[in-house]
């Protein structure tokens, strides 16, 4: 684990605050709160705020004076709904903050998705620990053939050495060389070079960290993404963890999420004729429907 | 105002609960919570939840793993530091939720601030209630002779009692005939029109309300050009508020809001170089730095 | 149509207008450039300016350093591929600039997509002119018993009758009043209240105008929206109409949008479970894979 | 300069293509379409489209049917009081998209200007090349001692060399192993590891590129910001090139932008009330304010 025993202290003495509100209060993620869970070999995630739960989301759906809970089952069909709809607004009005520690790579992906706020660590001010992703042996692996932007067989043997062993000697080296350009030594005769053209120097396996506040429809839009199968494994454990959060935050949203979102599928128009023949009992080839072979392969994929 | 008995009811029954959270808290924020503050003769602006405070600012802006407050002091020069040098993402730490009752043509000014969450009461699946916004009779005003889009002088006598008749006058029977069209009889001969329809005859005084939900960046935007004495004065009554909420909310960051945004001036270069001229004790005038005539006169509302 | 002849000369001495550019030429949307298409009684859409066509959508997903073309074959089906999986960006990199026509109470849906830039015709500063959208009889319709936003039956005789009678004494007493109230009076005489006041005793049909620009990306999520089925029909045809504008400037990018947004469906997971039960011929109801009676029915409708 | 003979004639091409289009065009930008103007040792901005001049900037703030230019004096007044009262819609009207190559740790200063659109280089796609930003000896220097996050005195001497030859070593021998790693062999006995994790060794002076598209609004935003003294060397730089490309492109509205935002002054208003008894020729000390030792010493750095 990533945290010093000052740092592990800091995150204790948050847990144990408490005081009451007159706000939402969301038991499931209550008990998550500022707790790190370990991600990766030296990353975490860890919840440092949230607004809202599975009422609000219906409560401002109906523009309401109070709870906007009429019963415990219309606020789940109406979430279902929502959600199946691609009503959005109503997933806005929940917000979580999160801590997070990720290597650059990590980060660097992580930052497209736009609607979210965020503040970075700043290598500009502050000096960076030596902290490298080491990824483990087993998920080291080979280009993929078939998918140009993917991972196929894992790496064995020797090969998996060599690149553990190139990954840990260039990061340590640039670590060294880094706090040897920044180095103010102790007479002053150091060479104290500014901190924010020493860190160029750094890989992009080194860690950063950053504070990332987003609402509840933006997040599903970045989990749908990360917590893909196609999602690179460094990004997409960050992106699981996250689910499991969710899930006790808020979970009628986070069940509609999984069926329509995560497992379900988007079929284009003329995969839904090819449906309709096939269910009638006609035979259909891609032709048919104006389907190129690789659009039929991901819709076979789909059915069967 | 506007709230009936029950709805006054469904905001005591919020206001009533409380429950222990590991969260922050402010206490400043907490008294508000639920409260519908009046504003004009039927709006209202109610706080439904708030993420973070001042503490939050700064946290956020360290990437701290405790509550990023060493001592109190240091926190409010942070702040004002940050505000000072336009670093927006620490405000964008902070979260609020309100909902708000507001005349539709007000509705239609604020809804241009689009980095902000909104549900908006649907007029395409509910009724409209029958409230209308009549101004004050000192809030009528003639068209600015100066000032392309502003208000003049105050209406007097019996101008200002024509318009406030015309007023009452078209929202009665605007309301009455929307009445009558989406009315399904009790027989079922009324019309029954759609209601997306009928919503057509209904003016722009006419209230409506939403959940609006906006972090502390964005709100100070808002805030800055609504609360600005140039801002329409019905827009402007609905900033002042929140203006007050929010002094409670974050007391560091609003001070600092209103001594670097609400309060200060923007220069020109030229006029900052007329400026320092002008402290040296040289004469100066518009000419000798560039400045239009329109440009000198609003330099001079600002140093004089 | 809604122009004036001195509009009518503006936009022809626009059209006439032709200079040689070495930015990317969409000879499709060329031909339409400012033409007013008209909608509903008085509103149009006219397109004042575009940015890219087919080629820079994958120029930009390729980063490339020339047109980014290799045959024309191999930009469509990479266009389709980037539409098939969610890749948003490219998309992002065609803009559109335009002028639209329309009431107020579209004006108010249509401006709830946040992610475009806009200007409004200002009634502060402006006075609007007497032009009102009056539906024609056969866009009347009841209240929908089935879908509680939406429309019913057609309204008939009578009711139509009145109804019309009624949108249109409203508006015209209306404006009047609201002529009344801005009139300066030939002597100075005249009431001339502020703009911004006398503007809120106008019904939602009177017309609004504005400039509206948009990426390609958020432009295809409008329309998804709007020119759905469910949408209301007075917004519908502002989004048909620009659909065919957009099948002109880019017409790979919306064919494929048609295939797999506007014509696709989404299906959740239960729905997929559910369809691969039924493929292998098993008899399949809605409480084996836990979908509630709605569900399945929006399910049918989809695949029978 | 970074150009492959292919890239130059890709672009040559480019810049040799020309149509006519009923579009507004601006001479000034015209000329710099796709040429690369080289930045840093391998970077370069090059203008890949861009719409709208400072015409449709006044065109969209009258919402106008025609060119929105009565006399273009009237424009340039426009145009400035839209700049100095922080109308932000109407700059919103332009837009421009860039092709830029930069280091890793620039491009990630860059993107946390979220307003914008950015398709970059897959590293998970493609493989980088060997280009490694080295500073110019006379850019390096030591961590300033009054800023926390800027630079002090230049670095002379062996120190410099130094530093020069440890950023060149490691770069050489990351990308070495990088390539090692990535390397199919020629029999297929080659590592071959997936690239989205063999990139990870790469540190952040390597150059990346991407396509970048923003509106008038936000890029001043971002020039505001990052032309500023304060910004790290190797982004400012980019940034005066692409305000070279908006000055050609949009003459009034850069020099409004230069005179109210890139040269003006934020005053406080305990700065304004300090300013105008300094103009009656009091005597005024930070304490009569209420303004820190700091405030007062950033006030003064104004005025004198």
């Amino acid at each position: 684990m990533p945290l010093t025993p000052e740092q592990q202290a800091e995150i204790s003495e948050q847990r144990a605050q408490s005081a009451p509100t007159r706000r939402v209060v969301a038991p499931g993620m209550e008990q998550h709160l500022y707790t790190a869970q370990p991600v990766l070999d030296h990353g975490f995630v860890r919840v440092i705020d949230y607004m809202g739960d599975d009422a609000a989301i219906t409560q401002a759906a109906r523009v309401s004076y109070g709870k906007g809970t009429k019963a415990v089952q219309n606020d789940e069909g109406l979430i279902r709904y929502l959600m199946r709809h691609w009503h959005s607004t109503p997933f806005e009005m929940c917000e979580i903050k999160l801590h997070v520690k990720l290597p650059v790579f990590v980060a660097r992906q992580w930052i497209r998705h736009r609607t979210a706020n965020v503040n970075e660590y700043s290598a500009r001010y502050s000096i960076l620990d030596r902290e490298f992703y080491i990824p483990a042996e087993e998920h080291l692996a080979k280009q993929s053939v078939i998918n140009n932007q993917g991972r196929g067989d894992t790496l064995v043997g020797e090969d998996a050495q060599r690149v553990l062993e190139m990954l840990k000697a260039d990061s340590a080296r640039a670590y060294d060389n880094y706090a040897t350009m920044i180095d103010e030594g102790e007479d002053g005769n150091g060479i104290a070079l500014a901190r924010e053209l020493a860190r160029m120097n750094l890989p992009a396996n080194i860690y950063t960290q950053w504070y990332w506040k987003v609402d509840l429809h933006n997040l599903f839009h970045f989990l749908r993404l990360r917590a893909d199968s196609h999602a690179q494994y460094e990004i997409r454990v960050y992106a699981e963890e996250i689910c499991r959060l969710v899930a006790d935050w808020v979970p009628y949203a986070y069940k509609a999420f999984e069926d329509y979102r995560l497992g379900g599928a988007q079929l284009s128009q003329p995969a839904v004729e090819a449906l309709r023949k096939m269910l009638k009992g006609e035979k259909v080839e891609a032709a048919d429907v104006g389907m190129s072979a690789r659009e039929w392969r991901e819709f076979m994929d789909i059915v069967s």
